[in-house]
């Protein structure tokens, strides 16, 4: 039985950037070899990074993803790596050679995993399963693969397929045991959502024992606008055992020693192959036909034996946590900006995005500002002080009073207008700031306000990316108590127990205008991320008053929020694109018209 | 040879209004039948209003709108109608009986068409080729029918088909063919772009052909959020002669007398079928099944004949006119606002907006504010006056300093922070109007000017509605030009020659900072618009140097751009959902790292 080492390179990558992207390729398959790996697998996309969305359709684009890859062979070999077989994500696309810049025609757009030896793109993949609902759109932007490829390496059938191909039944892991093979490495950029890695570990148990073969799971890590992949790679054997799982939000290598059956005495192969060549062994209707590479006769002998060992899972606030400072940080970091700055009121929502920004960044590239009005009550202006003493933040003070009495004196304004003008003041202060001294502007609006509206326009809901977008009230109280009993607790305690409220009016409380957060947020998980009507809500034993009252603030807040900043996703659907509703829209699931 | 007398009913559904749409078909199938039709046919997802999107998703929107359906059928043979066949499109589902709100289940979605006669749902079609580029995400929403509804109706075999069936060769069109239809009626909700009415007689000429068969084909009209549907309904007989075409941008019906062949002399007829009642005729591997209904004997007799006659078309001009002023129109009114209010500079942009919304809603629906900063010339006050007087709009002045001043004096601020500043403060009184008055604010950057991120976000930015967003400054221009050769020229002459300037500080020319908008906006079409990449720009002939400035521009500025305001969609691809880059993005096509 030969003995495979497998590196699973849980590494992160940067959408658009190839150049960089390819650097890190080599670099990790540096770290592989030198712990003496036979084969390191990257994540889908690698080269690309993912989802590149509509940068498919550039062809530019596509051909340096294409050249890339051949570039990264030759380098692998230059780097002394020729003997380590590198299976690594990219995207392809059926048509001419690739060299000109703008060679690449058609439709036939793919994401294709290869694997890389001896300076060769010895074998390629077609991403045969793709999916197209939640945050994934790749029925617009890929054609499926029909074939599976199997490569021999070192005396084992190893079959190549990426992401969703795990996710459905059928397909690759059927061919994968008609073929034979001994391993499947399976090439992911998964997106993090509450409790996916509950889901994951089962998923590939049942496709291990579909393959009858061994799977290697490789997720990327990182976070990409409003995605976050959260790494979770792992090994299952054919027989349903985890043998390695790496950590979650963490980058690194997962090597460990596989013995796998030789290809020859492999139990479902069909046939004797000719270890030769590239052949097609067969092409069965409706079934994927099988293409066969053979690149290395045996594997180096190894001295002692690795095992990649069980990352402990940790606690869904540390996941959520571990989520909000990755996107917040690569959306900072891969975007180039400096440093951010926000506003902090005392409230709970800014302290945690401070807490969170701070936890991300670091507190010298986090910068915050006091802006009390006159109904600021004394003891936020103490709280936001006391979280600035707390993390080491920047902290200033700058009044509104004397901007917003501006406004007043020219213009005739009363009522909300009035207790939205202190917002915009807000938000342009913030803005003045960003364009001066070059902060990217955080967001504090937690989901539960996004999604009943109570925000102002332009006011708080000013800024280039917000934190809690995806997080409901009652979830960002939990974080704060959560991240207090970790490190360096940074968040007053005031700011969580007192009640919440905007401040734009005298004794403002968020409970003369919401219902509690308890009775709310389950409405909203109903309706936004459920998709469930007025009569399923009520018959789950929502109060059928509150659901009509809190579906139509909903129904009228859902044209407000396409001016929200970008944030990261949690859960199975968040606001943004994979929850694109009509602006315009008359039916409304109230029982009284708006 | 039977004469059916067919009302094609070009008319405006709203999304979500699915009450309303079904009275305005019951008002408009009134209208066939004084007409004297036979059959009436509604455009695609009349009912519902087009498109969807994630409405879909939820169970409860698509019971509403088959209980609408067999509602519906009810109410028609109430208004005395029972003799009328009606084609309407709907919403439909896979899944048990659809009374209760939350019955559906399952991701069996359709995009359906049915024929209603005798109060009764006599027949249904599942529109099969789903298309899923550009504005359209339906394979995220349906699955596509397998089969070809042909109604027999007065002797003559009528096939149901939806939309994208027409632009897809294959499939249903074939399906009629080797059915023996003698009538393909086609029901669309078909976007406006600039010239596709050109494509739309060949395609339908094309497709009747391949059906052997007349075609009646009808679209929608009116706007929904980014997209504007602009009628063009017509119909082509089997050999390409166009028998009748609708106007673009209006409402109403085309009726029109077909001689049509009998069914059982239909030449491409495949064997005997039973009229009594439905049945399976065939289904063939890799063809659609055919069903087939009947239920009218003969057609009533005519006493005169009806030709529906050739609308002509209009300019390109007046084209890009309608759909902005429609696409305003129906926003505002679609989503209940009373009124528009805008920024009014004197300049181009404002201007052409002003007209527009003029030409939309009326001069007492729209208020323009002045608001003239220290750097604003005498003649931009006087110009945007001028246009005031001219169009009867609501007109007033707000001066900014005192505001700007008192940021100024608490903050410390240079350059481009006082720059925007000014469009922000701009931005607050906006909305602070909005709010005390209850106006939708209006946007009135154009294409070029948001390509290239040459505007203050959330200052001129500012706006729920922005008509000019998919409008290139140089087609800005010509618009003005048109537009003042028609009744009661709106613009002053001096707002169309005088060189753009966005008046931030002394003496500013938008040339400071863009290439002459002559050669920039084919740039941003080639870039934006039709996803070349430098080498090709080049080889286009445009300048290197400019191709590395401009992308660079528009690289930097797409993050921008995610917070602006939607507008009506004119051009092939529009800024928006049929646009979605990555904003963490690293892939830059300038030849210099960002």
């Amino acid at each position: 039985m030969p003995t495979l080492r497998i590196a699973l390179a849980q590494v992160n990558s940067t959408v658009g950037d190839i150049h960089g992207n390819a650097e890190a390729v080599r670099r990790w398959s540096r770290e592989a070899a030198g712990a003496g790996a036979h084969l390191v697998a990257f994540p889908e996309m690698m080269l690309t990074g993912y989802p590149i969305e509509d940068l498919v359709f550039r062809n530019s684009f596509v051909a340096a993803s294409r050249q890339a890859l051949d570039d990264l062979a030759i380098s692998l070999v230059g780097d002394g790596l020729g003997e380590l077989a590198v299976v690594v994500g990219y995207v392809d696309a059926d048509g001419p050679a690739h060299t000109s810049s703008d060679a690449v025609s058609g439709k036939g757009r793919r994401d294709a995993s290869a694997l890389l030896y001896g300076g060769q793109v010895v074998a390629t993949y077609f991403k045969h399963h793709l999916p197209n609902y939640g945050v994934f759109d790749e029925d617009r932007y890929f054609e499926p693969g029909s074939s599976l490829t199997v490569v021999r390496l070192g005396g084992v059938d190893v079959a190549l397929t990426v992401c969703e191909d795990i996710w459905q039944a059928g397909g690759p892991f059927t061919a994968a045991r008609r073929a034979g093979a001994g391993l499947v490495v399976n090439i992911n950029a998964s997106p993090y959502e509450l409790n996916k890695d509950d889901v994951r570990l089962p998923l590939v148990q049942r496709r291990a024992a579909e393959a009858g073969a061994t799977v290697a799971y490789v997720n990327a890590v990182g976070g990409q606008d409003e995605l976050v992949f959260d790494g979770d790679s792992m090994i299952v054997s054919r027989d349903g055992e985890l043998l390695a799982r790496a950590g979650q939000f963490t980058e690194g290598l997962l090597v460990h020693d596989l013995d796998l059956p030789a290809a020859d005495a492999a139990p479902n192969a069909e046939g004797s192959t000719d270890a030769a060549k590239p052949l097609v062994e067969q092409s069965i209707p409706d079934e994927m036909a099988i293409h066969r590479v053979s690149v290395l006769s045996s594997f180096a002998a190894l001295n002692t034996a690795k095992d990649g060992g069980i990352a402990e899972r940790i606690s869904d606030e540390a996941e959520i946590w571990a989520a909000l400072t990755l996107g917040l940080r690569d959306y900072v970091d891969k975007n180039r900006f400096r440093s951010v700055i926000l506003g902090l009121s005392g409230g709970i929502d800014s302290a945690v995005v401070a807490a969170i920004a701070v936890d991300a960044l670091g507190p010298e590239r986090v910068f915050a500002v006091s802006m009390p009005s006159g109904y600021s009550s004394e003891h936020s202006k103490d709280d936001a002080a006391e979280m600035a003493k707390r993390t080491g933040l920047d902290y200033r003070t700058e009044a509104i009073q004397p901007m917003v009495d501006g406004f007043l004196a020219n213009m005739s304004l009363s009522g909300l207008a009035v207790e939205n003008l202190q917002a915009r003041v807000r938000g342009v202060i913030l803005m003045a700031l960003s364009n001066q001294e070059g902060h990217l502007v955080l967001t504090t609006g937690n989901k539960s306000e996004l999604a009943v509206g109570y925000s102002t326009l332009y006011g708080d809901s000013v800024g280039g990316f917000n934190p809690l977008k995806d997080v409901p009230k009652t979830m960002v109280w939990k974080l704060a108590r959560w991240r207090n009993t970790q490190a360096n607790a940074p968040i007053p305690e005031n700011s969580i127990t007192k009640a919440p409220s905007a401040e734009l009016r005298p004794d403002q409380k968020d409970s003369d205008s919401l219902p509690d957060y308890d009775v709310l947020d389950p409405i909203i998980k109903g309706y936004v991320d459920q998709d469930l009507g007025r009569a399923a809500l009520v018959e789950a034993g929502n109060d059928p008053a509150l659901v009509d009252r809190v579906l139509r603030m909903i129904d009228l807040a859902e044209y407000k929020r396409r001016q929200s900043a970008p944030g990261t996703k949690i859960s199975g659907k968040a606001f943004g694109r994979d929850r694109r509703l009509p602006i315009t829209n008359s039916f409304r699931e109230g029982a009284k018209p708006l």
